[in-house]
């Protein structure tokens, strides 16, 4: 039977590998996304549409739909030219870099032939995904589209099947008119309409959705739906991977390694958008203003390689891998290593430091949401203080709890550093208990719910 | 007698040096700014103020004030070391940025301690403007502040000289709130108070004004007065230029470097606001589409060293240098040279130049005004076409009579190039006179007066 429950993303839920016998199995997926959305739409009887990425996963999606745990999996397989245009260039290059203000503007973006090629694989990718969940959704269907990939697609199923109802979720920021207008006039219409065909479009955060509706104004004349509705970590999932062997060993070690030291931690992909070079500056200016601190704490960067198949990440990651010996290497001595700047990407390791933190430092210099800080307010057992950039979506909802830090601001932000360190148990316990109430004023399955309701 | 006009600028109507003898005279000083005020306000019985710059600037400020053609020159001379900071580091290298949207965000602005004293300089630099202007102005004079560099003011002259009536003119664009948020708050606030404290604040066009109201609805609460007056150029003035003897041996000399080729010219500073590089990036675009061009069309980049004390600029000077040796090494012949890069700063060849293009391409990636758009349209005797950026303050007033380019869009860039070389002499015309009528409905005169106006 036909679902009236589909949801698209570019990532899916699953991805494929081959276990020792040369079996394909089904493991979870990467990415923020599947974690809050997956255990959300469960035993919901929906079809989850989203590219074939590997080459196992492809090879899943020549044996047809995979039924999982409590959905269906149905595999697009892009032409790979097109893919790489959809998603390198124009998703994570463009689009990302626009919405996140991430570019160097006398330099990029460069809107050259090339680009205005890749801009047509990624319309031709988007109909690709419309017209399987054209063939796929039952009549009057709701569709969950997810993220700045598929934003064309409320246009084309408004034309294709005008019966279902989809909405559309952006997980990033949204960009202002000024921002907009770097794109060809011709490109934002297309972009902006292809979202005001959807039923209503979702943010995590007012700031994105204001500045969406005044994109459309300025390009469209006219500002269609939307609705907010911050994400949340799965309360019950991440306590799972918090109770697990792997993280309980993981916190020995971290215990071991920072002793009686105050710690200050973050948790990050290695991103333009976190900011951890000024995170790392303003950790050298907390050490010089404050010399009692000197050999008495310690900063471990969790940190993760992302998207390296762009230029401007892999430059990044040397930049910071060199800031990070570099005051190593000023500060250290045989005693103590002020940074540990650790790029394995192993969750339970994560959670162990979410955990054991004094202080959270969150500073993105502009983060459609933020779940790291979340799921810091949800884990941490020592009373930690939250320092969180005012750019990041879920300052919003945290604001009241975390202490604010200004990005660009790396003096302000090593005073923050300081208030954190230095206040008392009594205001941190305040502010951990409000931070965690804040955290989990929200779940997945209420998240999913709004974007249900948005739907009708 | 104390004057009933004070002209308060950065850089002065006159710079100093020595003649063969070793005696000190003055010379016009150099920008845009000089080159439309002075003109306007000669005769007037005004003083201006402003800083002394050069080694000379300082001796002839140790003299005493200069009585020069129709005003009086006062100079400030600012502490080495806060100018440094004042000018470098807040004005060119901070509010210049900002306003024009030239930072990397994942890196720049680095608001470290250094920054933080700087802002310091900045401060104290402004105060001792506003305390020559106190001393300086006669009761209830008029006082015309002019640009970026002197945004505090308002509110020092408020509180020290409540009766005066001052107004501040802004000749770079204003950022939105978005790009304000990267300072500080309490800077930020201080920054915007100072503009606020202006009776009115004026600018090129009606966007800068908007923002600029945006940002103080969004940190002060309420928006000032503002006023929108664009600068035109001085046409007796460049007129004259046009007729010298100099300015007419560059036109014969262009005329042999061009021959019956169609001439494609750019008149800039190595400015990072500029676009440079996509300007060329959009020429080669051309030359692949149009393989009838090639050979057939010379691109005259006259263009001239700025901020050099700045890193990013001698980055980009580098990266301008290079491209354009790269092309013309890729298609360059024995018999043709596509493009003539000049960074020698001649006024006179700049203005052959004008005189002689068949498309003026201006594509600033954002631009308070762009007073060479203007002059094109006065001086260009081949009803020449303008290319020009819609991010231009001056796209305002010309946007009916020129082609509209997206400065980010290279492969649209290349598109209209063709369309200006390829336009027949009936439409050429049509919008020559247009533009022409455009450039010249506002003079230096009515600019000074709508910021007298906005005095009263």
């Amino acid at each position: 039977m036909a679902p009236d429950l589909v949801v698209v993303s570019n990532r899916g839920p699953l991805s494929f590998s081959r276990d020792n016998a040369g079996k394909l199995v089904a493991g979870r997926g990467a990415g923020g996304l599947v974690s809050i959305l997956g255990p959300a739409i469960a035993g919901r009887g929906a079809t989850w549409i989203a590219s074939a990425i590997t080459d196992e996963d492809r090879e899943a999606a020549a044996g047809g739909d995979v039924e999982a745990e409590g959905f269906r999996l149905r595999q697009l397989v892009p032409d790979d030219a097109d893919y790489r245009m959809y998603y390198d260039v124009i998703a994570n290059g463009t689009l990302w870099f626009m919405h996140h203000g991430l570019y160097d503007l006398p330099r990029r973006p460069l809107l050259n032939r090339y680009w205005h090629e890749a801009w047509e694989g990624y319309r031709r990718v988007n109909h690709a995904f419309a017209e399987m969940v054209a063939d796929e959704a039952g009549e009057g269907a709701t569709v969950l589209v997810q993220d700045y990939h598929l934003s064309l697609l409320g246009a084309e199923l408004q034309r294709l099947r005008p019966d279902l109802r989809a909405v559309h979720f952006h997980h990033t920021p949204f960009c202002g008119p000024t921002s907009m207008r770097t794109l060809p006039t011709p490109i934002a219409l297309e972009l902006l309409e292809g979202l005001a065909g959807f039923r209503s479009c979702g943010f995590h955060s007012p700031r994105w959705a204001a500045a969406f509706e005044a994109c459309c104004r300025d390009v469209l004349g006219n500002a269609p739906a939307t609705f907010i509705a911050p994400a949340a970590a799965d309360h019950v999932d991440i306590e799972k991977v918090a109770a697990s062997e792997d993280c309980q060993r993981e916190l020995v070690a971290l215990d071991e390694l920072v002793g009686d030291k105050r710690l200050i931690v973050r948790v990050d992909r290695i991103e333009l958008s976190k900011n951890l070079l000024r995170g790392f500056s303003a950790y050298d200016e907390l050490l010089r203003a404050r010399p009692d601190l000197v050999g008495n704490v310690v900063f471990a960067a969790l940190v993760y390689p992302s998207r390296e198949q762009l230029p401007e990440y892999l430059a990044y990651r040397q930049e910071v891998e060199s800031m990070a010996q570099r005051l190593n290497d000023e500060w250290g001595t045989d005693d103590w290593q002020p940074i540990y700047l650790d790029t394995s990407d192993f969750f339970p390791r994560s959670v162990a430091a979410l955990r054991r933190y004094d202080v959270l430092l969150v500073n993105p210099v502009r983060d459609g949401l933020n779940l790291v800080a979340k799921e810091g307010a949800m884990l941490n057992e020592r009373d930690g203080v939250l320092a969180l950039s005012r750019e990041a979506g879920a300052w919003e909802e945290l604001q009241g709890a975390a202490l604010e830090v200004n990005p660009f601001d790396v003096t302000g932000t090593a005073e923050v550093l300081a208030t954190a360190l230095d206040m008392d148990a009594g205001e941190r316990a305040d502010r951990a208990t409000r931070l965690r109430d804040a955290a989990t004023a929200t779940t997945p399955a209420s998240w999913l719910d709004a974007q249900l309701a948005a739907a009708r």
